[in-house]
């Protein structure tokens, strides 16, 4: 992604490399956009007449839902490729794929792939803009930005915080754009999670590490926990949920070790009672659904600062 | 679903304790909407920048269809999700489920479920007013619906008729509905079958049960035909479709029984030669197809009405 | 389909007695469709208040997707129905599929089916136009024609050309539509493959048979290629993939008998290495992107003219 800053970009791809100048701007479009989703006012002209291509080679409900919407209430033609794992053979076929989508005149493509750097390899053969919607291990970037606005609309800024993440960071790239764009806002990160979850190695990515609840939360003022993939205790990876829910499960004893009126986040779906337990997943605490509600309004602006960009640049 | 006469409603639940107040009138849209289908002059805003889900537990491609079609010709964003029975764990999770669609601003929620219930439980904790479009054993509101509508438009009336209900009605929801429906507007239903699928604690909701065909027909104005499901046979509740025609397939002997021009009714998906004779369906007296095309008509009607009813409450 | 000469016609079932003063206007709207997809300029109402169904009852993501496209980018609702081959049961089901689409007042109806003839049985019980999106080992019409739209852009013309169509003809309904169109424009067909996959009865077509590859290029305009499906080696028709590309794979030694600068096509998606080597589809000779594009266009001719022919007959 060209990241100069203050300019246009023509793909959203990730966050590394992002700056403040071209996070806050779209954020505070974004907030518009989640004002006029409440008022059903939203300018059905926005993308009228652009074509948005949701190719989902991994399946997922919620956020292909969310472009979804997000499109169609801008406007746009919109269109499901929901690709099955198993009709996928070689990098060969994915460009072949991008050649046809770009043959179809495709203004925004928005690519969910189990290889990272996939949406990458897209947007070099395509003339669409492409918005990456979860990569491998590597990144998903419109996940941290709706966490970030969520976050700037209760605690008012994005600088200066203590945001701990917790979980199975090591396989998460919702973790790893959320790392990319708070370090870049001026906020610290915790990791924490046991071991196997998260590596010490993780620390290159300017973090502190902790492999203890009650370390990693003490006066954070943002907890952010991340889904436990059930594979990941039939890898021997974690014991059972029981015994995770035991170690590192959310509940409110450990909240109370952050400071008071934490954000509790979580990118859902949930798994209550794992990883987070449910009261307080439903408490005043938690802004989880407020999450779910940013979403659609930061796939608006995504959708409509990539189109306005590609057309007056 | 609040029934008080003549009152707008928020959901439609089921057409238990709907008054004939509340369902003339949105028959009566329904008719107007069915004309302006045929002329293709349907106005495109009713439900512009409404955002409508089709969530959809269990798998119905004719309903879907139906109310996916009713909600674009209003002008509606219309997204479907179809979610894998396997992958539905708990309520807690349909509960989460329902917190996500609200927190994308749905505006119209159409649940088909297996089980009883679910549509209800969703309404509870939605901002978007619910339809029903199938839950388990209990209702199927818009068939009755339209099936009102098909029987209004040829026989001028839903007061003092004699309808006779046939088949599987144990397992029915769409029977269920009907027998709301036709009783609150005054007519006398007969639930028709063998034992095992009309058993007579059925009695109860104010019908007339007969074990044979014969009994049954005589003089009904309507004969309403339920699909036979293929595992009644398996789990032993029928004998073979041969059988379970000879004895209870609406063939034209039989409905010579009925009322001179009775309507021959059939919620579809037809198990010709099993339910019913072929010749039967595709008969003069078979108003089955306008059964499909009342059935988007009464979807436009409803989705038309809650929203109104939303957004002048 | 009523083929008189200068007709409008009222279904898409195939190219198979189409005249020319039928096909050349349906490649010039496509042309003009072609610019406005480019400059994003379609005027959204051409199919406003229109409802297509794409009712495939065979899977491809490509064909439904251009289809789909070109139903939206004129205003259509555009309803997609997969059926799964599994729930077909017999002629009668499709039938009664055909009256329920009938029955919801569609006006376009796009039809794939693994049996020939299935569209052409579904345009007799149905008000909508009908448009065959591939049949059995029938025909593909829209895809011939968008082959031929290619073929005019880059040669100026579709008369007098010499088209070699090689690879597993036996099996193609895409081959068979464009013997048919192109053989009606005036050029000459040679088919180029095994006896297995090119049989010499299919001489009766009017076209030539080659089982070399030298000798069905000699001079050739254009050459099209066919995807080898991957069970015509299961079934032991051809020898491994390997020893296929050795004796009937398109590469630059191959190529350089045809005309210069001969077009190269390919329907996709391609088997890379296969039939086709990998430079050669990515040469500046091959047009198969472009076919992509003018599929759009041609599908967006056909609905349009389709539509417009119902209404002013």
């Amino acid at each position: 992604m060209a990241s100069q800053p203050g300019r246009p970009f023509r793909h959203l791809l990730g966050l590394e490399g992002m700056t403040p100048d071209q996070i806050e701007p779209l954020l505070d479009l974004a907030e518009s956009y989640a004002l006029l989703n409440r008022s059903r006012k939203v300018p059905r002209d926005v993308l009228r007449g652009r074509t948005l291509i949701n190719l989902f080679f991994e399946d997922s409900t919620r956020t292909r839902t969310s472009f979804e919407l997000a499109g169609k209430r801008l406007g746009a033609d919109v269109i499901n490729m929901s690709v099955a794992q198993s009709s996928v053979n070689k990098g060969e076929t994915l460009l072949d794929t991008a050649a046809t989508l770009n043959a179809m005149r495709t203004d925004l493509l928005v690519v969910r792939h189990a290889q990272s750097g996939a949406p990458a390899l897209l947007a070099r053969k395509v003339e669409a803009s492409v918005v990456n919607a979860g990569d491998g291990l590597h990144e998903h970037p419109t996940q941290a930005l709706l966490d970030a606005l969520t976050i700037r609309r209760h605690l008012g800024t994005l600088g200066g915080l203590t945001v701990a993440i917790c979980g199975d960071v090591a396989h998460s790239r919702v973790a790893r754009s959320n790392i990319h764009l708070l370090t870049t806002m001026g906020s610290s990160v915790r990791l924490v999670g046991p071991p196997t979850l998260v590596p010490s190695g993780l620390g290159e990515l300017g973090v502190d590490i902790h492999h203890r609840m009650e370390d990693g939360l003490k006066d954070a003022d943002v907890v952010m926990m991340l889904r436990l993939q059930r594979e990941r205790m039939s890898s021997g990876l974690v014991p059972s949920a029981r015994e995770y829910f035991r170690f590192f499960g959310l509940d409110r004893r450990r909240l109370e070790l952050a400071r008071k009126n934490a954000l509790v986040m979580h990118p859902g779906p949930m798994n209550r009672g794992v990883e987070i337990e449910s009261s307080i997943a439903d408490s005043d605490q938690s802004v989880i659904q407020e999450q779910v509600e940013m979403g659609v309004a930061v796939r608006m602006a995504v959708l409509d600062r990539l189109t306005r960009s590609r057309h007056t640049a």
